[in-house]
């Protein structure tokens, strides 16, 4: 089975899971579970509990117990992009191709929507209490890295800074902050839930976490330099958009070719590291090559 | 000491508490801390979290574990009153005689501030587990309710029907699920969280929220009929705003003195459960009466 293949595969048991623990539709308050869904359900890569789940299994880690956070994580992702496409924000008509929740179902239950999602993720999480009483602790702690890589110290404090500072030229010490919490900081919890719930050392908890926010960078900066070199049809968006935008990225900041080479450092980095934690997995050593190397 | 002293002390204390456990403004992400002390400290009753620790107390409670769970109901709370003001929503220019969030901080930042202070809620609330390792299982307890009664089969539920049917005559039905999920459902949260952390037993928790319910039924109808027999001048706020918007409210379906005598059946059957719960306090009993027969 090719990379490709067995990420897809990974990718549809992922959405199975997101399916089990998407609220039924029904009761007076339908329209808001309709509106969770049809954002959680509008395709994406999965990155993160993707990941996830391959660091809760190169732990060791083993049944159900991750899937809750596997949705919580991808839960947390979704209502921030609700809430970032909404006209007071980003003002996104369209997301993938289909119209963004607010469009569909009403700036009101866009923003009830958005809010739905994180308390859901929460509760989604929770319910891992009920799953293994015996592990409460270590549950604990991977609710507590959840709700703080989430939060102003994690991907909203990255979200304000790139609101507040959005039309602005930045310095790369701004810029730098944004990519760390804005992108970075969902990743880390991702590969640092699934090692917490392994039942991971505090070391090698730490050591995932590096992984991650290497990633979490290349991700970025990989981002920045398709919108220069790639072309509409690949990238299945509209390139040159931060030109337009006039938007500070790494590659105004540095040029293509610094940030190639930056984008290399930091992946054989991440790969140096993930070969350090003395757990051999293929499959996550190409995932982090593709996710830095993709085309699109 | 007098009840209405008492309650002061009690509300500076809760005051305290958040204060405590509020964000350092510091950092680029600055602004949003200030945002999310702007909405958290503008006053109010300070209900939800005084009532957990009544109830926290009632059974026994003791120390500091309950204290993030009083700042993280509040700030659940108030995120709903930010995103209820939003234009979106609402559109409230000004909330306790202050411009609201929005207005001071911009609309994006608004949104923001909704989602940190949810968001951070739950990063408080897991404080707890560093507090009292070896209480795990009954903070998980604890972060279950909570994360339950605020979203959509509890708080957010009641708020998308509400903005849903806003506008048309709804069934008694409906407005029931409104006020039971809207406003009954955090204060159900806040005395069984207190119930809970204190160790009371499986049937005194679900005693305890069906005084809550009862307590949250009796508050709302309350406020409908203040809406209509009360002054501005006595209330703080314009009367008789539900005519004006037209809205259904228990006072347009069943008449002033049917919605009166509806408020004592439910006080005096949520006092008498409380007599049940075979804990004396005094406060508490006062606490419930000035709640549901309030002036303003």
């Amino acid at each position: 089975m090719s990379f490709k293949e067995e990420y897809q595969r990974k990718v549809e048991s992922t959405e199975e899971i997101l399916r089990k623990y998407l609220p039924a539709r029904e009761g007076y308050q339908k329209i808001i579970t309709e509106a969770m869904e049809y954002s959680l359900m509008a395709g994406g890569k999965r990155i993160r509990p993707v990941l996830m789940r391959e660091f809760y299994e190169l732990f060791g880690g083993e049944g159900r117990l991750i899937e809750p956070f596997m949705a919580a994580i991808e839960m947390i992702h979704t209502y921030s992009l609700v809430h970032d496409d909404l006209p007071a924000m980003d003002n996104d008509d369209y997301r993938r191709g289909r119209k963004t929740t607010h469009v569909v179902y009403g700036e009101d239950m866009g923003i009830l929507a958005g809010d739905a999602l994180l308390n859901y993720a929460f509760e989604t999480a929770c319910t891992a209490f009920d799953q293994e009483p015996a592990k409460s602790s270590v549950i604990g702690h991977a609710l507590q890295i959840l709700a703080r890589k989430a939060g102003i110290y994690g991907m909203i404090g990255g979200q304000v800074v790139d609101v507040k500072e959005s039309g602005h030229s930045i310095s790369a010490d701004i810029l730098d902050f944004i990519y760390r919490l804005k992108t970075g900081a969902l990743i880390e919890s991702s590969v640092m839930i699934g090692a917490v719930l392994a039942g991971a050392s505090e070391e090698e908890i730490s050591k995932a976490e590096s992984i991650a926010s290497k990633v979490g960078m290349a991700f970025q900066i990989q981002d920045d330099i398709l919108d220069v070199t790639s072309t509409t049809e690949m990238l299945g968006k509209p390139v040159h958009s931060d030109e337009k935008n006039e938007k500070t990225t790494y590659v105004t900041l540095k040029g293509v070719d610094e940030s190639g080479r930056e984008v290399e450092r930091l992946t054989s980095e991440a790969l140096e590291e993930l070969k350090e934690l003395g757990h051999e997995n293929r499959f996550l050593n190409e995932l982090l090559e593709w996710l830095v190397y993709r085309e699109k």
